[in-house]
């Protein structure tokens, strides 16, 4: 029996997953044919809309495809669907619960990524760099500045983790194994028993307001934590703010972020998601130097990428196999 | 007795020196006295050309002050220099010995941030950031991508460190703590009977140039390493390489890594220093995605600066007390 996976676009790292896929010789009758565009990306409606959808029986999903009620209705032929991200937030789980599709994501591999990158926002707030080499390219570097460029060491930071999961640890991990900073996270229950290699302040908020200097936010976007971080939450901090989001750019209020720049309560910003996204083109926040924005590249390295592609098909290919999802959400 | 020392610029911390410097309870007779600007940077000039140069007996210069034979000649009333940098190629150590004026410098204090910089230029080559932030600026950034944005990701780097010194330990150290990289460098005499605290592989050229794919340069400018980072050098390696310079812009030359980045032999390079500085903003390099400037901000943050004035300062007053230098070049 052949398997069709619906692909959104040929994946990092996917020539090598073709590569094996069929190798697994414990179901040898069961064989998997991906189907991806050689060049581009599709959309979802392309799928939904698709004369010949009823031919796949699973999909490879992206977090810019509103898997809503809906449109989960409207392809409740799959026995699966795979989240192309740690997050899922995309994805409606009770609808896909009550219409019996399974659905997979890929945790854990992009921990050291996204960390990266939260960590790439950290060094670039620190050290000024839009400012700075913005002043190289105008021709304003002019000697050797004794005072002009100077930024915040990096040791001086007291670093907040709001979301003390997988990837929050892994980025307050190598913040402490690179300047021994203090790391503060709130009390939760779910960290109740959880035991960290490296020192750590489990605090109320109180504390948490009054001592950090940073904040970096690794949280999943719920209704709880929507828009959770906005003037009333940053109006709460005692020291001016480095802030970091590698999480989900829903999780700020942008509005709120370009107040508080303007009221020196966020000195300088690394966001590398936004809310909406893509950012305008427009936005005040691009002509900002204190203010620096990537394009959703947490976990984007090949080889982070190319586990990705293994991962949420492994999980497709397993259930399509008759067996359980490796990760499912 | 009160000694005057002709200062640059106003220091990052010089409020706080000015405090302490006369609390020498062991020659309260010596007054020191500390000449700054309240704003700007004077010119060596400046000093040079003053008629009451006779008043100062030690200055503090700059990686910019050419303190060559001819210059040292004109000032060798003073009793000490002390450089505000960890190099002094800009100095002639033979003049000044020759004119009996000791020369201080800054070791030691500025390692972790100088070490900093150059993670900061590794994680922006890595991750193609002045690439994908100008996605972001011109509206380019469509939606979430799943292979364009993606970069290199650092723990397949090999990493090369070019002069293992005080930086280039403290640089290899880091990146190995982050990724658990394989460190390479060349075998010298003064690697011997070093330890270190982290694997590394002391190994000959051939070895070198086969292996790594990041080169890190940590070595002083000198005649041996003038413009070493050249062509014919660049040839001997046998992988695409990312190359990073937060030592003396003189060791590479700029014209052949133009050429490295046509030929593919350099994917992206990131350079706190160039030759000349301050660089031409018309220059080439600053036009190219692929390579990062930074205006030589190596040692500049705020702690980091403070800690330099400070040591700069009492290499001078401790001579100006009749004591040894503590930090002579």
């Amino acid at each position: 029996m052949t398997h069709k996976i619906w692909i959104p676009e040929a994946l990092e790292g996917i020539e090598k997953v073709e590569a094996f896929i069929n190798q697994d010789i414990s179901s040898p009758e069961e064989i998997i044919e991906l189907d991806y565009p050689q060049v581009g990306q599709r959309r979802l409606e392309e799928f939904i809309e698709a004369k010949n959808k009823e031919e796949y029986s699973a999909m490879v999903s992206l977090l810019s495809y509103p898997m809503n009620r809906e449109n989960l209705k409207k392809i409740s032929h799959l026995k699966a669907i795979s989240n192309y991200a740690v997050g899922y937030n995309n994805i409606d789980l009770d609808a896909a619960r009550e219409l019996g599709i399974p659905v997979g994501y890929t945790p854990d591999v992009l921990n050291e990524a996204t960390a990266d990158t939260a960590l790439t926002l950290l060094l670039m707030c620190c050290r000024k760099v839009p400012y700075v080499t913005r002043e190289v390219k105008e021709g304003n570097w002019q000697s050797f500045e004794l005072k002009k460029y100077n930024g915040i060491d990096p040791r001086d930071l007291r670093i907040g983790i709001i979301g003390m999961g997988r990837i929050g640890e892994t980025f307050a991990r190598k913040c402490y194994k690179l300047w021994g900073n203090k790391i503060f996270t709130l009390k939760r229950k779910s960290l109740e028993n959880r035991e960290f290699d490296f020192p750590i302040q489990i605090v109320e908020e109180e504390e948490f307001f009054k001592e950090v200097n940073l904040v970096s936010l690794h949280c999943p976007l719920t209704d709880q934590t929507h828009k959770m971080f906005n003037r009333a939450y940053i109006e709460k901090f005692k020291h001016p703010l480095v802030f970091i989001n590698t999480a989900r750019g829903a999780i700020h209020e942008e509005e709120d972020l370009l107040w508080a720049l303007r009221e020196g309560k966020i000195i300088s910003l690394g966001l590398d998601v936004t809310d909406p996204e893509p950012m305008d083109k427009d936005h005040q926040l691009l002509k900002d130097d204190r203010a620096i924005i990537f394009p959703h590249i947490g976990s984007a390295t090949k080889r982070t990428r190319s586990e990705m592609s293994t991962m949420a098909l492994r999980n497709l290919a397993e259930v399509l196999r008759g067996r359980t999802m490796p990760h499912e959400a």
